[in-house]
């Protein structure tokens, strides 16, 4: 039972686009994760993803919809299904809140598939 | 699929120990609480619990070891089954992130047992 100081946290890897487990809770994740650019589109079948700013401007663009802009301080949810590619302008540093076992591309293999290390 | 901004929600009310529903994703919810001195001693028997300081300073006192102290930008999960007590020093904003329905006084039925509005 540590504390996580998210400050200190980000300032503990430079990799973007390679999320790092920060805590786990009732089978979901919380995954500290920088943002340079763009990533891929992609959606979850299984998982809501929760993205949240706290630092720098992320977009999250949408098939069917307007885009989101999020700023230091705010979040959105994206349902599972709903095809999504984060934008980062050009960086972020983002937490994600979901399910354990969610990979990060989704249902797509990339280059950006990651693994997610331990913070 | 509407963003949530931190500050907004938390100016968007008033009452201390009355946790509001910013967001709801896997079973899990995303309440913003503010807090206001002494909590009740309690425990969740089946649900792990984020505390996520926003503003203030929150002590977490624990029965069987040394309390964690969070600021602004910090956080921890107290695990299920663990008894513990929430105090803000004087005041603080905090995001909880549990199961959606997770009761804010656990085993305890008290008067600060709040129901659930939405933000």
């Amino acid at each position: 039972m540590e504390k996580v100081n998210v400050a200190d946290g980000f300032d503990s890897f430079d990799e973007t686009w390679s999320p790092r487990l920060a805590a786990e809770l009732n089978g979901q994740a919380v995954k500290f994760a920088k943002l340079d650019g763009e990533f891929v589109w992609h959606h979850h079948d299984d998982a809501d993803e929760l993205f949240f700013v706290t630092s720098g401007e992320l977009r999250i663009e949408l098939r069917e919809r307007e885009d989101i802009h999020l700023t230091e301080g705010e979040f959105v949810v994206v349902p599972r299904g709903v095809e999504h590619r984060p934008v980062a302008l050009p960086e972020a540093d983002v937490i994600l809140f979901e399910p354990a076992e969610t990979r990060n591309t989704g249902n797509v293999e990339s280059e950006r598939t990651a693994d997610v290390e331990r913070l």
